[in-house]
């Protein structure tokens, strides 16, 4: 049986997709039974040099009034265009599988909805971890568990330049421009770097952790990496951690936590050894216990990968999703971040007495001269008395 | 939707299946719309104190001649009357889910037959890596990819023994006592310390990787770690690696690979950070590239945790397959052991010229004084050469 989808936005994630359909066809066919026939690809320019030249369009209606259609792969990103077309195809009960990230973020409760209105699919497991099998088996794999905790390392950008700082010993303009230079950073490397793309990946796993209790992507405390220093990576040794951008959720039963901050990770713990371009996602179950999905985070074929397992699972469904997967409104569990009590590692060179002084009656720990750790104190107290002591710089810590 | 299951086998992983129900119906309940209901659990023994004394029969009819039953767990293990009940369950079209590595890698091919024939499925997450989710990941969400590579430390048990050598300087066999004391080994432990466990999960990963085309254990070379020394593990620092057992699986496309053999795994492989009872397994796939699945590979819980996802998996689809799963015989694609040119090093204390002239033509590399390293020697040269030298060991590696 044959199913028919199209590719709008022939870009680096979506000509991947056509490029699996030509590595891999006969292997997807004796794996899954079904023929995936490419028919359009829409797209505002022509790609007279691909083998999927002929298959370019520039008119909506070749993809939208085609009866035949099965799936639409959404590959534009931003919320915009990729929004109208996504509702479009929804409401004609087409399927839609995407990468987009901003958008299901932002959009998810309507899409989703739409969709199962519509009786079809909207799957997106290709929008957090890049290739990385992580949507997928946190609604199924790990169905039995309630999701107690997530820490992840979902920006690969910022991975790149903190290892190129750690290991290269550059400073962090340096390994951006390196960053932008082997294509693992945009010109404009804001989204990135700000931690907005990882506050809008840990807005999709949060809300499925909340099982489906939306969690808004402006829930979510972002601090991103670009006022570090060399001297903060250099710092990882005395700690024995490396520090990290971290995605992290908790929810202990009352209230949740979601926050995307550089983190210092504890060597003990696997997530410290993920390197450069590669993501990966730690997962708490109350059953499993502790799971860690890894993976390439972001590139061409990865991600493309992700796009196809979601486009097989429309197929081998006929786009009729398994179990529920909407997403709801909900007033926000997610506590505000000033209130938020946690462990935090304070730095303040050759002047930790002056930190234990400042931190006294939270018990802090000296590390050498350089450094205090302070357990279970609230982002707002970290925040006001690092305010009050000059170069006092505070980092979360993970074990 | 109600769906009735039944316990075979009120064990370890079979109480645990219990358990999560009791533990998380309500969150099941709201993920995928369907209430599981646990009607009998069938054992040579009563439970008295347990929350489900009632539903306990020693009586095969009352579980086989339940009408309303949709999903049989069989968590009794070996292959005898565990395949037994097996093929009498898929034969009456009730779907099975099951934790048993050794029937499945034994006749996984006739099961799986047996249960498409009877419109039923036989699932084996559980199998394989204890609750970590990778052989639904293999078939679906990597569904695009062809499999390339396999390298896994999938056994707990031995993962332990190691752990402990390294970590608290102890001997093989205090390193297993005290993996007995604490639960992590059995009173025999041949099948887990001689590799025949991980044997057979390599087995199923196989086959899955080799798209249905059976590999048998037995064409599987497994070596076990009864034989390491403490100064085999104190050698890790010597060569920035750590020595662990390893599963390996490669598919070069003209010809296979397939064994399990303590392998020194490079630092900078992620692989070589998995400690304790913990398993990963690495996963090549040739659009995703390299990715790893990594949780506990044991236990009540997480192993139970897996059981449920099948079990989710079969509620959500009726227990109709959703895609061909069918496993075939086929003349074997494994290269036979002693024909596998790998890279390898060898040990011998403080004689590496020694070694350098007895593997003079395979350009060896010295390190320090007291092993080399050859690449591209087939095992059956390897094992001819140290033969000659009194007191030489080799073993695998991977970077």
């Amino acid at each position: 049986m044959a199913v028919n989808i199209a590719i709008l936005g022939f870009g680096t994630v979506g000509s991947g997709v056509a490029d699996i359909l030509l590595m891999n066809k006969d292997s997807i066919k004796a794996k899954t039974g079904k023929d995936i026939v490419l028919k359009h690809i829409k797209d505002i320019v022509d790609f007279p040099d691909s083998p999927f030249a002929d298959l370019v369009t520039h008119n909506d209606d070749d993809v939208f009034g085609d009866p035949e259609l099965d799936v639409i792969i959404e590959t534009i990103g931003g919320s915009r265009i990729a929004y109208e077309y996504t509702k479009r195809a929804l409401s004609q009960g087409i399927s839609v599988v995407t990468s987009n990230k901003e958008l299901v973020s932002t959009h998810g409760v309507e899409l989703l909805k739409l969709a199962e209105e519509n009786g079809c699919s909207y799957l997106y497991e290709a929008a957090v971890g890049g290739g990385i099998p992580i949507i997928q088996p946190l609604y199924r794999d790990l169905a039995a568990n309630k999701i107690t905790r997530i820490a992840g390392i979902v920006n690969g950008t910022t991975n790149y330049i903190l290892t190129a700082m750690k290991e290269e010993g550059i400073s962090y303009e340096e390994a951006l421009k390196q960053a932008q230079e082997n294509g693992y950073a945009e010109a404009d490397p804001t989204a990135d770097v700000e931690g907005i793309d990882a506050q809008r990946k840990l807005s999709i796993l949060s809300t499925i952790a909340m099982e489906g209790n939306y969690v808004s992507p402006d829930e979510i405390h972002a601090e991103g990496i670009s006022k570090l220093a060399l001297d903060d990576i250099d710092f990882n040794d005395k700690v024995q951690a490396e520090l990290k951008l971290v995605a992290y959720f908790e929810n202990n039963g009352n209230g949740a936590i979601a926050y995307v901050a550089p983190t210092y990770i504890s060597r003990r713990n696997l997530l410290s050894s993920v390197n450069g371009v590669f993501n990966a996602v730690m997962v708490d179950g109350n059953a499993l216990g502790m799971s860690m999905y890894y993976g390439q985070g972001a590139g061409t074929m990865p991600t493309a990968s992700a796009v196809f397992g979601d486009i097989l699972q429309v197929a081998v469904t006929d786009g009729k999703p398994l179990e529920p997967r909407l997403w709801k409104e909900s007033d926000s569990k997610i506590t505000p971040y000033a209130e938020v009590k946690a462990d935090i590692l304070v730095r303040l060179d050759s002047k930790a007495d002056e930190l234990v002084k400042a931190f006294e009656g939270y018990s802090p720990l000296a590390i050498g001269n350089d450094a205090v750790m302070v357990n279970s104190i609230s982002h707002a107290d970290a925040e006001k008395i690092c305010a009050g002591i000059d170069g006092a710089k505070w980092f979360h810590v993970l074990r």
